[in-house]
């Protein structure tokens, strides 16, 4: 979490964290994010050093115990974003101290160079010097370029990490704040995920196949006509969801086939993952089966539930992260179906991970994976994990998959944030 | 355009492109999305060669006249995204292909180096050498580390480029296939906007505040989550626009305040910018007075249209695109504002650029700058550009800004593709 920063920049030796937000690219720029908050700044910095001076810790009588480092956060903004940065809450530093045109100029038209003087005043007078590591996401050819550039041009000792870096493994973990945020968007998805059933069993059935009241038949498309408008009076950014009948079920990320009509008997995959706006996501999945399941998916359904439970039960903070996938697969292969494990380009039976940490990205560390893909490391205290097993058969027309959100909580607990029902059947 | 990419590859000595979509950057990652369409295809990489075969260009008259050089696509992808992956239409290539258990036991569990032999294996796979691009977004730090490890391993030269790269050089103008998507993103545009206009018209005034059935006052959050909804029902994405009102509507980006009431006779900027699901923007700006408009502000607001009927008239294929910021700059400044030509980190005048290209992101190249910021190039024939003027005058409770959208047409002529009224004043 954030308070582990100034611990991980001193391990790592870092003097600043330059978190930079390219225009553009907002919308998926954790890193830059996890500092501005849900705020619409559109391009610009963030520098990151730990205070000289120290904040205290208190214990639970309030007394002052132990002192820990503070963090500086300055955000560099363009001017006519000034009002947005100022809700950040952040120091400010206004992009309009620069005359990029004469930088422009002096540089000889060379924009690289301007890029790295403006970089070199901009750090010179937020007094950033050392080891600096360089954080967001830009084009890979961009980063490439100017890192070069800056590193060749000395001022600063550019550090970069390429997995795992120091952001990145502060949000392995979630705080108090960050988990009732994903509470919150779990809350709020769990309606829309109600909403949609209850729209599904408000349509009549007529040979098999829900119909609208003008008798044509319900769509996919219709049906995530109005899993974006639930989404959209809740407040929740809807980056897309899962809606996939039959055959689609199957093939655990296609979206669903908009035209495809909903046939009693089939399963659906609905997987729903929007977020806060500019925040923090869930990130669910039910199956379902409109009147009856037959038996072959009922037997799936019972052994995902199975797998589901076993990783449930197995949640601690001391045990390997490798240890839930391998032990899905233990049992799916147990029970007849092959696994990735056995070979990673299979398309029928448990095709993909256990479990994924989500936050401010859909998928971010820790996960559960096969041991040699995962760290040997445990799940931490304040992770934020799916549990999702799952079996696909598309060539019979199906697939399973029960997907809920745990937080593995300051005791070592862990704790199941999703609380709506996994009934695969939904009588009409 | 897309059509461009044979010859700029040939001008640039580029054998092939390597453009790269990490999970969970596909939103934004318009590179990847300008091959693979407005599919949800959440990573992967799209490798793109020049065929040795070449096409053949008909003439008027249907007859062959020119060949072609064509372009060969091939999507890598997850196995279980083949389905996404299929609806792009380009050749495709399964990451189930690769071991990666294997290639990271083998690399002793160091991932840079796996994901460099990763690399080497598929590019072999795809007969790529020689001079390679590298494009994409990626966290800077991936992309520092993961091209200067591949550029020392040697298998490909590594080729990156800062700024004006050969797919953004492609981008900056648009064939007829992405103008028809725009004209569609600005139609449905107009509709919200037409919808929003309704909708505060059907509110009442009292006090010279607009106020609801329930008698409590309109709120920007209640407009806002009302566009959200109209944009949801036509099915566009919605990156949250602008809605601020008087002194907020002082400052470009301020995206207003939720809690304030909308009151008659108050500057309102509406700056909505959507786009269809995975694809192509419009981007509108509209300036409201309910009721009445005071004197400065409709003086404002006819100055801003006359530079915006200056800049209209202006558009053509031969002009250095600086010379339109420049006249606009002229004009206000001759009316006695100040501008950001005098001084960058003004905050009152005109303290923006008068227009951005846009179309897979809301802004792109080419753009109309200062001389010395801005290209000396005239805008080709085929590029989509805003022109949008404003004067901000914050600490005396207003802005203005008019935001219209326009093609160069293979003709050179400019077509505005934006057809909604630009009326100030909105009677009740």
């Amino acid at each position: 979490m954030k308070s582990d920063l100034p611990n991980l920049m001193r391990e790592r030796g870092l003097d600043a964290l330059v978190i930079s937000c390219p225009d553009g690219l907002d919308a998926v720029n954790t890193a830059f994010a996890y500092f501005v908050g849900p705020v619409h700044v559109t391009n610009g910095h963030v520098v990151v050093k730990v205070k000289a001076e120290v904040g205290r810790r208190k214990d639970e009588t309030g007394a002052a115990s132990t002192s820990i480092p503070q963090l500086s956060a300055v955000l560099v903004h363009a001017p006519m974003e000034r009002d947005e940065a100022a809700k950040t809450g952040l120091s400010l530093h206004s992009l309009g101290n620069y005359n990029m045109r004469e930088i422009y100029a002096a540089a000889g038209g060379d924009r690289l160079a301007a890029q790295v003087e403006f970089t070199r005043r901009l750090l010179s007078d937020l007094d950033v010097s050392g080891r600096v590591g360089f954080y967001g996401v830009d084009q890979r050819g961009a980063s490439f370029a100017f890192l070069n550039a800056l590193a060749d041009a000395g001022f600063v000792e550019v550090v970069t990490e390429y997995e795992d870096d120091v952001i990145s493994t502060a949000r392995r973990t979630k705080d108090a704040g960050e988990v009732a945020h994903i509470r919150q968007a779990c809350r709020l998805t769990e309606q829309v995920i109600g909403a949609t059933r209850d729209f599904l069993c408000g349509h009549r059935a007529s040979g098999g196949t829900l119909i609208k009241t003008g008798g044509e038949p319900l769509t996919v498309g219709d049906v995530k006509a109005f899993i974006r408008l639930e989404e959209a009076k809740l407040g929740l950014d809807d980056p897309g969801c899962i809606f996939s009948v039959g055959r689609d079920a199957g093939v655990p990320h296609s979206a669903g086939t908009l035209t495809d009509v909903i046939r009693l008997g089939q399963t659906i995959i609905f997987d729903i993952f929007p977020r806060l706006p500019g925040g923090y996501y869930a990130d669910i999945t039910r199956t379902w089966c409109l009147g009856y399941a037959p038996d072959e998916v009922l037997q799936a359904y019972e052994l995902v539930m199975q797998v589901h439970d076993q990783a449930e039960a197995m949640l601690d903070t001391r045990r390997p992260s490798w240890e839930y996938q391998e032990a899905a697969c233990d049992l799916f292969e147990a029970r007849g179906h092959q696994t990735t494990r056995q070979s990673p380009g299979i398309t029928e039976g448990y095709v993909h991970t256990l479990g994924h940490g989500f936050g401010l990205a859909v998928h971010e560390a820790p996960s559960m994976r096969l041991k040699g893909l995962s760290s040997e490391d445990p799940l931490p205290a304040g992770t934020i994990i799916t549990n999702e097993p799952g079996l696909y058969y598309p060539d019979q027309g199906w697939g399973v998959r029960i997907e809920d959100d745990y937080w593995l909580n300051p005791e070592g607990g862990a704790e199941r944030l999703t609380e709506c029902d996994r009934d695969l059947v939904i009588p009409l």
